[in-house]
């Protein structure tokens, strides 16, 4: 390689952290060791995810002022460690009338540029208008010699935004720095975006995503530069931190391009550096890491989503209630896999209503996993229960009441273990649960996070079986994806005594709560009346459930939670 | 009086209806029932609620096209039902872009126009960016001879908002119709926000304001028209329905105005009607309700959010644990002022540390009230538990855990009693119980509805000394209010172990929670540092807790809720 190919190459960086919400020590120490890794590997041009300094999203937090403050001086601190590198650098500006998602723009320890997220999403979990003011410039910056566009999240999904106008202004690359959340085929959305932008533009895109959990949103990593023909050059792992280095061949983007820019709308150019401060430097590869399909990115985002939370909230231990079916067979897998086998434990609660199969599904499995597993049987709490309440009760009928007892003396048991021993309770419903109400408040719906609250039961069933082809031998026992679910609180009880079957259930579901189709609408698409009002009844009377609900992981395109955000009182369709 | 003297007037009616969310056939009864009651009084124009087809907030049914659809179909039911009559109706408009929160010009049974909200709140418990598109053009209506100019809710508190275009374009009275959530203290602020409207805009300004219940907001009513010298008109009742009907001197408001007006703005003015559809009506002398002050307006609000909360959703008992403390017997008044004594039901669960005064103080509350009590001892089947968890327990200390048990036991008892009889269960927790986590999950805040959840402690006992001083003789037994607050978790336990004393706690509270203030700014308003950091880290550290409780009423300027979105996973502050 010679010293004239050499002076060609723009090498730039993608760091992908994964923040915490407020915690600015901690994200400033990752910020400042990838400067110092990507500066030893010769980077130009360093970028960094949406809002690192403080962690994405910070929600209300953004109105203490001294929330703020300490996100300015954290940044102050970078900026001094970023001699002999450029860095963009996602932090909370302060302007005169408000605040602003904006980007730091910081060359060889010297704040050069801030740019202001235009963009401000305000749909599904977004709620960007309740924070910042909006940006109005978009000018191109001179890095290394590169006309270099700089952009926030949101501004890069809009056709017409900023990358537009720095295309037009001359820019050939355009970094965009995001907190982008996973959802289920998000991934795939997002490339494709990407590569029309780069290519409607004729301009290299550096997407650099935020990766980890933080409550109910994973960030999915999955950094990605496409080059001005649509090629990807490099995309960073999915649901890991990574450092994405490439070089990249910005001569060959000008010529390309010349023809699809225009003088109609031109932003200001700011010079930051002509030339590289690095010289010399080998050809890097860039790595293009694989992409995960389904279902192996649902369960890689759940672990993940998982295991944040977990450890962000300052638990380092869990424990499930293993009742033998499929659902908390599946949730202490994704737990095991999330924090180690030893930091799981099982709690098999059996009561009258049992079947034998039950309990011993509950030990095999955790003997599958090697994981501890305590058994308490609920049979003399429930006896006593009903004798306290017997008087009250005197004269009705046995209903409901009694089932749900049984799940909340459970729901005490795991919450008394969780207190006497600081371990973290996962619930273990799934999504067409939590859309029907087909759970019980304080009883199986107890516990700090509900892992798969957002997966459907027929995933849920995919998922079981992909996590058993990862092993050697059976981890969820086969019998316990073969049975008939049931909740077990009286004598021979099938879900299908409540709910029509989950494979005719859950496109219902899918239909009414995440595409907003009207009960005329999804029976007109072929499915039966009577269910169809059944369901659409049930997912409405359940909403005060939902509310009182442990926050899970947003998988599907739209989950419950700040998602879907339904009034409890309600009496639309309830004539 | 003389027929001119009778040409000179204009009789506007404000009806100030209690709508319910999603209730389309419930709400047109309402608009239609008062548009025959207006023009039966002779009424030119009848002004509703924002958004008075579908109910105020209906937040994500909005996405729901069918819903939008029913909701313009009810609009068109509305229309075809003011002959002789005009009316301004909220509902929510279909652009080509987008929904619009709008208001339907009606006049004599047609839509003569529409306005569409220009100023959309996105703050504190306000998503409407999330929903609707901004409104542009802000007319003036000619009805029955006078200059109207219409606007909605937000658009009013802008001062160089609509209001100042609409009169600079020669509105002579401006009509806002307000879906305006009460928080305490903010009638005052709205009566001298429309004041000054009124005056600096030298015009009559007639505010609608909804009245009701809805999840956890309170619309507190107390519509208001004042005149163009700041003069109030007419007043309507506070958390009441009311129909408003008052004679305008319109004729008086053009002198005066004219020097004031500019020719600056002007937008366009539309032409309804150039004379009143009614002559030779009597005078009516408007009513001015009084302005309830504190405490009985926070009292009003909780009174009527708990009895629509608890009808809307379609239960008509509720229960309540008594406990023979504070916030228990306070809120079983509210239940019982709400719904009426014969459809509450207090519920004593003493335990091995229940003091014998706190089962005697319960029994007189309910004595004195007049309602049922159950009284249900947890003894036997807290011991069972501790048995049934001996093996798991061995060789640990009694701890926190035992005391969430016996919470959670009694949590079980309401909700057994809940789901055999279908009442619904009132919890009792205040807000700085709340704030701090002094409450058991899944124990005393399992219920339905949280009645006093943004009640500071402190205004829990003003709130007990106010109701006392209704009744004849004692409700809340005096026991109840002079002695220390105790959990009786634990022998001789007293809330002083665990908190600051309330009239300490509280102040801070307010400071960290609702004004944003930083832990070094609380300090230095002389708070003791000590006590300072532990409030704010207990409030942090709950956030799991609040976010699995039920709703409450909103009375504070910022509530627990979607008043404040923290993040649970969040480490600010945490080092």
């Amino acid at each position: 390689m010679t010293d004239s190919q050499d002076a060609g190459r723009f090498r730039i960086g993608m760091a992908q952290i994964n923040t915490t919400v407020g915690d600015f020590t901690g994200n400033r120490q990752k910020i400042i060791t990838a400067l110092k890794r990507a500066r030893s590997s010769g980077v130009d041009l360093l970028a960094f995810p949406e809002l690192a300094t403080c962690g994405y999203p910070p929600e209300d937090l953004l109105f203490k002022p001294s929330f703020v403050t300490e996100n300015l001086k954290s940044l102050e601190k970078i900026i001094s460690d970023t001699s002999g590198i450029s860095a963009i650098v996602g932090f909370v500006d302060k302007g005169d009338n408000g605040i602003y998602n904006a980007a730091a723009i910081i060359h060889d320890g010297k704040l050069a540029s801030v740019y202001h997220k235009i963009h401000l999403p305000n749909y599904g979990v977004f709620d960007e208008n309740r924070y910042f003011q909006s940006g109005k410039d978009c000018p191109v910056f001179v890095i290394a010699g590169v006309n270099v566009g700089v952009n926030v999240c949101e501004d890069i999904w809009i056709e017409s935004g900023p990358a537009r106008t720095q295309a037009r202004s001359g820019a050939e690359l355009i970094v965009n720095i995001s907190a982008s959340p996973y959802h289920f085929g998000k991934g795939d959305i997002r490339e494709k975006m990407l590569t029309a932008r780069a290519t409607d533009n004729v301009a290299i895109v550096a997407f650099t995503n935020l990766v980890g959990g933080q409550d109910e949103l994973v960030f999915d990593g999955g950094s990605l530069i496409v080059d001005e023909t649509g090629k990807i050059l490099a995309r960073g792992k999915q649901f890991e931190e990574d450092l994405i280095i490439a070089d990249l061949d910005v001569a060959s983007v000008s010529p390309a391009r010349s023809k699809a820019a225009s003088t109609e709308e031109k932003g200001e150019i700011i010079s930051l550096s002509e030339k590289s401060l690095h010289t010399g430097k080998s050809a890097i590869t860039p790595h293009v890491a694989r992409v995960q399909g389904f279902p192996e990115e649902v369960y890689s985002a759940l672990v993940l989503g998982t295991r944040d939370y977990i450890r962000k909230n300052g638990f380092s231990e869990v424990l499930v209630g293993l009742s033998g079916g499929l659902d908390s067979s599946l949730v202490a897998a994704i737990g095991a896999d999330a924090l180690g086998k030893d930091n799981i434990c099982g709690v098999a609660m059996p009561s009258p209503y049992s079947s034998p199969g039950s309990v011993t599904d509950a030990e095999l499995l955790a003997d599958n996993m090697g994981i501890k597993l305590l058994t308490v049987r609920i049979d003399k709490v429930f006896k006593e229960y009903l004798e306290m309440l017997s008087d009250s009760f005197a004269g009705k009928e046995s209903d409901v009441t009694e089932e749900n007892l049984q799940a909340r003396i459970r729901g005490n048991i795991l919450m008394a273990l969780s207190n006497k021993f600081g371990w973290l309770v996962l619930t273990t419903g799934n999504k067409s649960e939590m859309a029907t109400g087909y759970a019980t408040l304080y009883g199986d719906m107890a516990g700090g996070f509900a892992v798969i609250k957002d997966i459907p039961k027929t995933m849920a069933y995919e998922l079981a079986k992909y996590r058993n082809s990862l092993a050697e031998g059976e981890i969820i026992p086969e019998s316990v994806i073969t049975k008939p679910p049931s909740a077990e609180l009286r004598p021979d009880q099938k879900d299908t005594d409540s709910l029509p079957a989950y494979d005719i259930l859950d496109p219902i579901l899918t239909a009414y709560v995440e595409e907003d189709k009207s009960i005329e609408e999804i029976i007109a698409a072929g499915n039966e009346e009577s269910v169809v009002r059944q369901i659409a009844r049930l997912v409405d009377l359940s909403e005060y459930k939902r509310r009182q609900a442990p926050p899970g992981i947003k998988i599907t395109p739209r989950a419950f939670g700040r998602d879907r955000r339904l009034p409890i009182t309600n009496r639309y369709n309830k004539d």
